[in-house]
């Protein structure tokens, strides 16, 4: 049983389309528990996303990127080869429902499966954010519904002007 | 936002009445993740336990002693004022079943609440250990079941000593 | 804290693509509780419906158009905010599988957010009816297996012939 | 099918022992639905509570004593058949975790065959309240723990009085 | 892989404190997927049950006894132990709610670790018994409560003489 | 209350696309619980499958064929129904997840509604392959990942082939 290295990167991965106070929440928390922490972003073009990869790390990169300890990355292909390339010891979700949770334990089993040395790393949202996803903010935004207080201010504005064509 | 410390130090805590294979997976999974592990013992007079604290502390020390970065100990009280007082920063718990997790998040928010500053983290246990607690254990034992496999030896011959009087 | 106020009006939202008998044992409930209940039916042209609006409508009046304090209307856009529109002060949901629990959960802490004012109230479904759904009941009448006492006759009829193209 | 007669009664049933922040919440939230609600505190002797029913009551009145249509009583035996001897026709119950859906759930099936006239409506906890129960409240008191916030102030001095000994 | 043999032998366990109408169910339904089905009633002193094991038993006979492959007995001990020597190949339970399915899940892991040669297989309770347990029962019935077609009608007087002192 | 008749038929319908390592451990313990198992692969043109229903017979041939008591056969339109035809009595589906459960649950409901002498029969997967799905399998070798072990070995070359474009 070998013991923690010298430096322990950890991996928060997402579509983050876009990122909101929710997320934000996670990274605070996640950056406080690794040397380093990648925040990567899934390009993944099937799901139609709202926003380009770029977008999205744009939006990151505005939201965190004054963390001293964390980065803005994006990947494609299986998650933990991606993570192990990275030299990561870890891989942070955040669990919110209960089919949150039965997906990611699917998940965890393959990857544990797939590479052993990678260990999936559970945090808990804070109940303040239990209710907000990105699909959710998106379906609210175009219904015309205040998303304030919900994610920053940057991306409800980027919302607004794409969802609804002002801004 | 302040960066990761120098060193993390982190928390597993239980009753380990008496610890099982599970805990054993849950503990090497832990130790990768911090510079320190302390498996902590909860000393609670009230649950009746099977093994006093100095049993269940000899035992976790004969599984996992030999861990460069663990350490074992007991605590009573709140356990974040523990953790807390250990500079802590971050509390390991394991979760198996829905009604863990309910039970779980549930402690999680009211620790936030209590600590904000100490995170609870949680892993999800291997898919060999996931029908495996200490209860069930002792149950089986006492009908007169073979538990061998899902609890260290040392801890087979104790239990089988204590329930069935023979050894 | 104000207090009631003389006429409580409710909302029971859905697709009611059809109604189903479940549907039906729920406005009989809901009907009872608040002096007057809109019965809503969502405009989603994405999701593509067997029955437009009007036939939906239609199909509902037909079921319950006869009760005293029950009217049958159609919206668009966010369900709090037509239910304000209304002077509405409580929407109901039916709930039977955990799953729709978690999503209610969801919608319910995100219209609070939005709309303070107004309340979510949820009643169980009776439990002849908790394996009734429209989309279940359209699969069923589609492979040829018989309805008959889970939707309304009419119902049943327009679905043979809609699906079938029988009647 | 009859309509809604002149005025609805309500019960919000419970132990209360004591009152949470979560409580008042569902009070003040059920109150306005109805035009007259009664919070009643159940007598079971057989589960040792902390605070008598004369205690309990008293916390009450001073928490929600002001409402114009709230009241507070005391009963025993089945829930049923004390709403009907008060004329409700709505019991609320706050759900929090599936745990505690299924438990409402079963109990709403029984309720609805035994008093079928009578309907168990359920509200949401706020998710700033997810996380109390009284019972956890009484434990971090007991562990010298902090519930300002959680509890109403009156009751948190009653709680360290009783259970620390202090005041 | 070996086929199935000529004759397979069933278990269907449980307290039966008392038998309800959702047991009953149960047992026609298992009855008819075995060539023999062993009622096994459960021997627990330390559960305090409310009728003696040969009241269960007599209970079972009334209501079961007249089926051509159904048999009663008692056990103590593990299960799976008393299904070999039987020479059972399954074991019967039936799942309601979800919690019950998390607990069942982790014993058939365990059972399965335990005697792999024994299968157990889960029914779903009828949607009218989803709500009935013994122990509600006897609770309903404490309570002044009328429990007429939930049990048999000899299981009613049974319950009512004990419980009541009435009958 | 009919008893069980010489030959009991069951059924264990899926997609199969394509089978996996759970599904043989499936199909292995249902064929111990009755006289002759029929493995029937779902015709369903819109799932838009990977393999064709001649290519996954052939798999599960590859699989299973062997066994004394198994066949492989496909079908389309309500499973009760084609169950019936078989003269099957039996329904047999694994469950894994509290998600399965439900929509399960909702099944075998509505099926009981349509086929009441048709039992549905649930078997607890192995905890070693609580983690496969064929949409898993699928994904982790579209990604480059290696599920040796997960699937037989003709399968997974089928996989690659058909996905990667190698063999």
């Amino acid at each position: 049983m070998a013991s923690k290295p010298a430096a322990v990167i950890g991996i928060y991965p997402g579509s983050f389309d876009p990122i909101t106070n929710g997320h934000l929440d996670m990274i605070g928390r996640a950056s406080r528990l690794v040397d380093r922490l990648i925040v990567a972003v899934l390009r993944n073009e099937r799901k139609q996303p709202l926003f380009s990869v770029d977008e999205r790390r744009q939006m990151l990169a505005e939201a965190v990127g004054h963390y001293p300890n964390v980065e803005i990355d994006s990947f494609e292909g299986l998650l933990v080869d991606y993570a192990a390339a990275q030299g990561a010891r870890v891989i942070f979700r955040g669990i919110r429902a209960i089919s949150d949770y039965e997906y990611e334990l699917q998940m965890a089993l393959m990857n544990r499966r797939l590479r052993p040395e990678i260990e999936m790393v559970f945090l808990m949202a804070g109940e303040a954010y239990s209710f907000i996803s990105s699909q959710l903010i998106k379906e609210v935004v175009n219904l015309g519904g205040n998303v304030a207080g919900l994610v920053p201010e940057a991306v409800e504005r980027r919302l607004k002007s794409r969802l609804l064509g002002s801004g």
